[in-house]
């Protein structure tokens, strides 16, 4: 499995999914009410059917991280297997891969464009069905968001959950001040009051206020929410208020359809926000809305062993890299990733040597590597014969991971707008493999 | 409920997912395990936490049939019941009737821009989630696709299920040839040959040809897909090869990333293409991956009976229409929807009379409707105390149902680009009553 482009025009993705893939994989199985349905199609025979009726995948996998930086164009997970068993599960690792990996990065990127700010997720009533609510909670949890307002994901996944009122909560009361009073004897610790129910100069700041004025006399504190108008004029204005009523700890979140771009336009401009409330535009991708991951055929085995093969295609970015693959991963002395390097499995690659960077697709186009630190080795077993190996790790450490990962990309790589095209290169040895597989093709046509 | 935009900047939207809603709603319980979690977070009361484990929803639901057309800034779904229930199943209702409605609406735009074509769903790959796949295909359905190729999905709401073939099964073989001969010898009746895995025109049209002569001697007729290229030329080249090889019968269907646009830009190049593969676009709406449909309190018990309430709002747009409301559609004597008013549900509309027709925010827009054949109320009720009214239909029958809808709407609102605005209105009675509550809260602030 590879993509084609990093999603959101960027610098690479955040690789996630992959627990739930291998969760999955252990557990499939065809019942016999799933055999009846595909019977009455009428097109299949009685011996394959049973034999569905005895399917479990066997199969290995290999896989990057989950919460590793990867790139357009290289493996990030393979499969080994029969050809059989390797097409039933194409579609289940690409829907829960390419989604969880593009929810993942849009995160990380609005986490960017927040300057390592605080982000609650609030996708639920917008995310695409239930369970895309569920997964994508999970994905943007791994891509550095702070909490979910879907109580449920908290709880199926760790992540802590936290929200705000509702305009509901505000209008189910004769005054907005009887609203905020009334949430703040329930939750004094918790309190973010929704200004703009009715007018959140003209009267939602000052109800706050209020409130928070009786909240600071126990000891707590408390927070605002903007969701809708000029929110750099009314962020500036709300802190002026509550600066000058002494309430200099109370802070200011904002929510209404935000994405990385409104961010950091917002904070270019100073505005005053400490917490940002992200909904659809995280839980969707927004205009972005899918990860155009793929699943390619690389080798098969004959009597002699593996034969490469490859979709060779019209359009030239659809032709595959042939052969069993493996990505190495150069660093500098700070752990810092210089550039990935995709090889044939059995290429020996060993630090100290130099080598060369060929561009995947033109045909001059290289360079070599000479100074590097070490080498990592990207794609290690995680499922062998079917089983899960190794333990599985809980989200909060995945997220941990992913965080360290990011920090170590060069920031050049991570700019939201005409990112740094970080290098993923062909070894010498799958150039050679990959020019003769074209040229039999072209002499046997 | 309502949203406040048609969805891809169209004329109107389908109604979808109110059979799931439905279902969810009457299924809503809270276990021991689920108050158990919530019990950790220190924030709720015992009481409160036993109140929830004998939980159940039991207002009632009013909605507009699923797979109607329905409109921007129109109730489309009118749930009574407690404070606490009614605000519980906000997200629930959000999630489920959003995404699906947005699927069910750009399924109809692309079966518009094929002329009424066969679309298969081939999203399962690039949808959001495993649920995201199976809802899209339910609501795709819905909005006039004729098969999806998720097996579950064709298990599960009945759909046709259907498929081609894919790069793998081709590179499987040691040669093209034996591919496809070998698919039509198992599947002779249902082949659809791949045809770009190596060349499209230098090798796999004339692999399909050869097989594709050997199957009409046996009587089956076949399909060959486009994958990649050039989609008109490609197919013009194909058509050409096909007809020279007498296979006139044969079809051509054509994926890779279709959406409306290129559909319509297809046709209007006139391309010999009878079936359309539609995957990623579909599922996940393309660039318009949400329908920012919003659930607001309109009304609220006291002593005196239900008092309209209102949010007012910096934002224009973002001001709702108070008090229990109801939609009525007027139509012309084939059945044409001419115009949509919203009414507080108390108010008498028989038809016959002359009605004025308010612009819902602007002052001094409107527009006097006397000459129609019929009125029809929209929301009807789905839902009492909880548990469902009628039974429920089957989706071929709710997929029948939008078709005829869809049909009746005027072809200038279901243009693709720039579409006339359908009139949706407000009643002399609704506007008196929101002028009155903007005037109260401007005189009281």
């Amino acid at each position: 499995m590879f993509f084609r482009k990093n999603p959101f025009d960027g610098g690479y993705a955040v690789f996630a999914g992959l627990a739930d893939v291998l969760e999955s994989l252990e557990n499939i199985r065809f019942t016999a009410s799933d055999t009846g349905y595909l019977d009455k199609s009428g097109l299949f025979r009685p011996e394959f059917l049973s034999c569905l009726e005895n399917f479990s995948f066997g199969g290995n996998v290999f896989a990057a991280k989950e919460g590793d930086v990867v790139f357009q164009g290289e493996p990030i997970l393979r499969v080994h297997g029969g050809l059989m068993e390797c097409q039933f599960i194409e579609s289940l690792v690409l829907n829960i891969i390419n989604f969880q990996t593009l929810i993942a990065t849009k995160a990380s990127r609005i986490k960017t464009a927040s300057k390592n700010g605080s982000l609650l997720e609030f996708g639920l009533r917008r995310a695409q069905g239930p369970d895309g609510a569920l997964s994508a909670s999970r994905a943007a949890y791994i891509g550095g968001v702070s909490a979910t307002s879907n109580t449920e994901a908290g709880r199926r996944y760790g992540i802590p959950a936290k929200g705000t009122m509702a305009h509901s909560w505000v209008m189910s009361f004769d005054s907005e001040y009887e609203a905020f009073k009334t949430y703040a004897d329930h939750y004094p610790g918790e309190s973010i009051f929704l200004i703009d129910t009715y007018d959140t100069l003209g009267s939602g700041i000052d109800n706050a206020v209020k409130v928070g004025l009786e909240l600071k006399q126990k000891g707590y504190n408390f927070g605002v929410r903007l969701d809708s108008g000029d929110l750099c004029y009314l962020s500036v204005k709300v802190r002026e208020k509550l600066d000058n009523a002494g309430l200099t700890e109370a802070f200011i979140t904002v929510s209404n359809d935000l994405n990385e771009e409104i961010i950091m336009q917002l904070l270019s401009d100073n505005a005053p926000i400490n917490l940002w409330g992200i909904g659809t535009q995280l839980v969707t991708g927004g205009s972005h809305s899918s990860l155009p991951g793929v699943y390619k055929l690389c080798a098969r085995e004959t009597a002699g062993g593996f034969l490469p093969v490859m979709k060779v295609s019209n359009n030239p970015g659809k032709t595959t890299n042939p052969g069993i693959k493996q990505v190495h991963r150069f660093l500098d002395n700070s752990g810092s990733p210089l550039g990935d390097l995709i090889t044939l499995e059995d290429e020996t690659i060993s630090p100290g040597s130099v080598y060369r960077f060929h561009h995947p697709s033109q045909e001059a186009v290289w360079f070599d590597l000479e100074h590097y630190a070490s080498i990592r080795t990207m794609l290690t077993p995680v499922m062998r014969e079917g089983r899960r190996l190794g333990l599985e790790k809980k989200l909060p450490e995945i997220r941990d991971y992913a965080a360290e990962e990011i920090a170590k990309l060069d920031r050049t790589c991570k700019r939201l707008v005409n990112p740094h095209t970080y290098k993923v290169s062909i070894s010498e040895t799958l150039k050679t493999v990959k020019t003769g597989l074209v040229e039999d093709y072209l002499k046997n046509r």
